[in-house]
């Protein structure tokens, strides 16, 4: 039913009825005025994050489904909550629609969203339905708890630099859909597959696709002696240079130690561009980016180390370079993309 | 300076000097994956409320300021926090900035923000800046303390109802703003006079559009015995409908106690159009909506009472008739004005 039949009125109740309240800290869910929530554990710190995205900057409905998209607002939030070593509790949608949309796009959008605070026992309480006049925008807001807080701040010169996940997946993906048209991915119910054709693709393929629509987002297991951390959202670059910053130190990675998976090196090479950058500077791999001492145990790749001063990367013949924070900044690009395909200097 | 000469992060670095930690509460603001905040009183129920603001939909740059745009983002995340009986608390900001505006209109916006902000001790944590391909979007999170959730359930048949504040002046100085043209209304330091002009308005109007574009918004004093309570935010026939349906109950309000400004009736006069109308349906008041016990001792103005069924409005010759929810909603209404000029029937 197109939206403008439906009304805002029943779209709400609609979403009401599909988040019914599913834990006794919500006193209050969808459909006052705030939701109201109690504290379950009295000494906890509150986190609190916020994301927005627009159609046509962050996602493009030609090549994404519409329960995807809610997957990856939920999991953009999620990810900021595991960045800062919380876990995620509450979540607020707001969603302005073309009014010309149908109200079964917007079921789609919120069974993605439904799926993932399922898997991470994520509640959602509340939101806001409007119009919007040129295309789809969703803000999410996820509150989390934690007993420690960690920033990016806390980096000490001598501390290792680690990274939860390969690298550079996810701007491949993206360069792939794009590369592809509009041929929409089915990846509900952990089924990947191409939607209504019978075109078909490598493996590889489909594995970096679904980690650009569907990342795969994971906590720390033990945040014990982590002293600074941060998601890859806009490019391992970018984003260690927000830990060197904020933590008044410099850093010095490997090339070789980041980690890369197969897939990304067979098709930056099937397609004839060079993998590093991928790594380097791609965004939205929602992989957690940490310091620690060296000698801590934990299931992580090793790619650097913490300085007092200076960005270096040594490539794999052991020179070492200056490295400049460079990836996705909004504003600055003309690039839809969340990866600047430069060769590395 | 245009934003895509300042970037992303030069941006968010001026957001986070404006709006440093002023509160011990902020564990940690601005700059970081989330924002952390322990909560001052150990007992106390978390309000939480979010809120979207689109161009072409929510307002209109060719008739406010990003001042006053900044002012009234936080101003309706506040009325929901009030109405829910809370103390606003924490705000996050999400914007959606298309790159070819300029960075100082951008520093109005906050301006606007801090502004009110400061007047109700609200701390301002964090958000999300972003590209936006197709005019500004912002998105409001504010978070609140209570000890007593007032809902909107919470109505018993005998109960009157009251409002805080004259209603249909903010859809009327709408309306005059649209007739008026891109004539824009400096209203900052208490001034409010006409930007780049010596053209002259009845202080009426004045008064109308300052309360369309810079609501004056104020929590209930006590609370203590209130039933139910929602903000006048779609007009007064939905949101009153709003708690007769979440109380199960019915209601009967008298035209005649509808508390309404003169400035209303003379202009509405003059353009010869019923003042009635945007009493009833005007949105965006921003006035408390509530109900209690008939023996209340409470400054606000008694328009009604609940009743066990039924939902009628009694007209100045004591005529009763039914009521029809009517007023604005989104996806429904072809109107971007939040009132719908028809006739009481």
């Amino acid at each position: 039913m197109l939206l403008s039949k439906l009304g805002e009125f029943n779209l709400i109740k609609k979403f009401r009825t599909s988040f019914a309240k599913t834990s006794s800290e919500i006193i209050t869910g969808i459909g006052d005025d705030a939701a109201a929530i109690s504290q379950a554990k009295k000494d906890a710190i509150t986190l609190i994050t916020t994301d927005m995205l627009i159609e046509g900057v962050h996602f493009d409905l030609s090549y994404t489904t519409f329960y995807q998209l809610g997957y990856k607002a939920l999991a953009v939030n999620i990810s900021d909550i595991f960045a800062m070593g919380g876990k995620p509790k509450h979540f607020l949608v707001g969603l302005g629609i073309p009014k010309d949309y149908d109200s079964g796009d917007i079921d789609e959008l919120y069974s993605g969203i439904k799926s993932l605070a399922k898997k991470f026992a994520i509640n959602i309480i509340g939101g806001d339905t409007c119009a919007s006049r040129h295309g789809l925008v969703l803000s999410g807001t996820l509150t989390g708890e934690t007993k420690r807080v960690i920033t990016r701040s806390g980096a000490k010169p001598g501390d290792s630099i680690f990274v939860t996940d390969t690298l550079g997946d996810s701007a491949m993906g993206l360069m792939l859909l794009k590369k592809m048209g509009n041929k929409k991915w089915e990846i509900r119910n952990k089924k990947f597959k191409l939607l209504s054709s019978k075109f078909s693709l490598p493996t590889s393929h489909l594995r970096l696709i679904r980690r650009h629509l569907m990342p795969e987002i994971a906590p720390l297991k033990n945040t014990g002696g982590i002293t600074s951390m941060i998601d890859i959202s806009d490019g391992l670059l970018i984003d260690l240079s927000h830990i060197c910053d904020e933590s008044n130190a410099g850093a010095r990675i490997y090339m070789d130690k980041i980690p890369v998976s197969q897939e990304l090196i067979e098709t930056a090479e099937r397609i004839g561009v060079n993998y590093r950058n991928f790594a380097l500077k791609g965004g939205e791999d929602y992989a957690l980016l940490f310091t620690a001492p060296a000698n801590i145990k934990i299931k992580a790749c090793r790619l650097g180390e913490i300085t007092k001063k200076g960005r270096f990367i040594v490539d794999e013949k052991g020179r070492e370079r200056p490295l400049k924070a460079e990836g996705y900044e909004h504003f600055k690009d003309s690039e839809q993309s969340s990866v600047r395909l430069f060769t590395i200097h």
